[in-house]
């Protein structure tokens, strides 16, 4: 059985009856088990994560927007973080027996449906966008529901379904397809702040280090330590292992060794198997391999 | 819902009739399933893989002797694998959601009801034997079918459980609780069998090395190189990130390389797990953090 997750993000998080109702009708959809749900009133948004196979993941985005367009209304609508619509961002994550290509077409197919449905302008995002321009999440939402009027209407802004202007009240959605994110942080034996600031500029891909990594250095007033906090954007191409190895050596460059390292939230089993995998230098491992994969499966 | 893994050894590797016979019996068994099986000619001996709850591979077990015992008499059988009985061993092995202790409770139940019912004398071996000096299935084997009768008479050498003298043509079964192996091999760059046959010695049990470790050094005549075969009998008590790097130091004792590893058969998750855990320096990680396990959880 596939698992696709889906992680959409409403630009509603501080009126709690209108996440419990979006909620409560994602629940009644066959197939899909709601399994995480936050609301963050400053940003005032919420963050639902879903699991399940293609079909009723589908149908689950779907009665997500037809349960929110009625209670949203960005108009009126303010909080800290930027925003382009009721049902703002919809990434779906390829997790077990599906393709990243597989995710691709589904991203294709919801964002089809959620224009002639609802009349929402749909852009797509990170692989679902053939765009390099329109590929970045904050590069689409730069301007905000407030100047997507105009964004629309400039050149090379024409949403990929849907109407050419905003909806009224719902704004537009950020459609498409990416990897799991991994939020990992190395804590630094030291507290000096600028050798973890050094150390986050060399392996971020902002500033020339790693295609997949977004970094910055953070003092942890508490313990006395600095850390590189990062999130680790494609376990596949930048793995774990290379970027754990390319911060202790630049920490050595300063004299400064890892104290510790920590994931926070979850991680994909395939990137400690890979981690796994390169240290022991195995030779032809696969997945096949793995005793609960095998105890689990079929016969 | 908790997966045991368990491998009966049969005595009886040429009459597939017979080996096909107690597998069909065995998928009659509700909550089983039947993972592998497989005979070995020269051995005269099979050994089939099951999965399942504790319950429902107890019935399995004994199933298994009612199918085999009138099959299989060990006064004409041949084989060149050391056996003491028709079922010869019976490992359970904790995988899932399951305790090495209800292991260990499992085999001994399954033992008292294998003597009451087919009359067969039954030996603990591993986490399930008390006296250390039958923890070792070698050592209960020793002697094999044909000295068992005089060995059942001698101190120290009473079964745990049944008759005192073995089953005239069932003899006696070894039942106990066992970690999964990791049958675990690393290619050194060196066709020196002398320093492969050293690091063997140096990392394994019996000559002052790992507690959970058995080795050997071997040539692989076709590639030109030799190997450190290994079988890992506790990977949670000697994890293979710790072999690994005793090999990699012992073979530069050498001024020889690691080529590469090799996983044969099949491998515990955890134990790749653990292993990224010590190389990324990971504090304080969860199981509950793989993302697979969440998503595949109940809600």
């Amino acid at each position: 059985m596939p698992i696709i997750e889906c992680v959409p993000n409403i630009s509603e998080g501080r009126r709690a009856e209108v996440v419990e109702r979006a909620v409560a009708r994602l629940r009644q959809v066959p197939g899909v088990r709601v399994l995480d749900y936050s609301s963050d009133p400053s940003h005032n948004r919420s963050v639902l994560t879903l699991a399940g196979d293609a079909g009723p993941i589908k149908e689950a985005v779907l009665a997500l927007f037809e349960a929110v367009i009625p209670d949203i209304d960005l108009r009126t609508h303010s909080g800290e973080h930027p925003r382009l619509g009721a049902v703002d961002v919809v990434p779906f994550v390829p997790i077990e027996g599906v393709t990243m290509d597989e995710c691709v077409a589904l991203a294709k197919e919801t964002a089809a449906e959620v224009a002639r449905r609802f009349q929402v302008p749909v852009y797509l995002y990170e692989e679902a966008s053939g765009d390099p321009a329109r590929k970045n999440l904050e590069d689409i939402r730069r301007g905000e529901f407030e100047g997507l009027a105009a964004k629309m209407a400039a050149p090379g802004w024409a949403p990929d379904y849907g109407p050419a202007a905003p909806h009224p009240s719902a704004g537009a959605t950020v459609i498409g397809a990416r990897m799991p994110l991994i939020a990992y942080n190395i804590n630094l034996a030291t507290d000096r702040l600028d050798v973890a600031k050094k150390i986050a500029a060399a392996v971020r891909h902002s500033s020339g280090g790693f295609r997949y990594v977004k970094a910055m250095g953070v003092r942890l007033e508490d313990r006395g330590i600095v850390q590189v906090s990062m999130n680790l954007t494609n376990y596949e191409k930048t793995p774990m292992f290379r970027v754990f190895a390319a911060v202790k050596s630049e920490a050595a460059r300063y004299g400064v060794t890892i104290l510790e390292s920590e994931i926070i939230g979850l991680v994909p089993a395939a990137a400690l198997h890979a981690t796994a995998e390169h240290v022991l230098q195995i030779s032809s491992f696969s997945r096949a391999q793995i005793l609960e994969e095998k105890l689990r499966g079929t016969e």
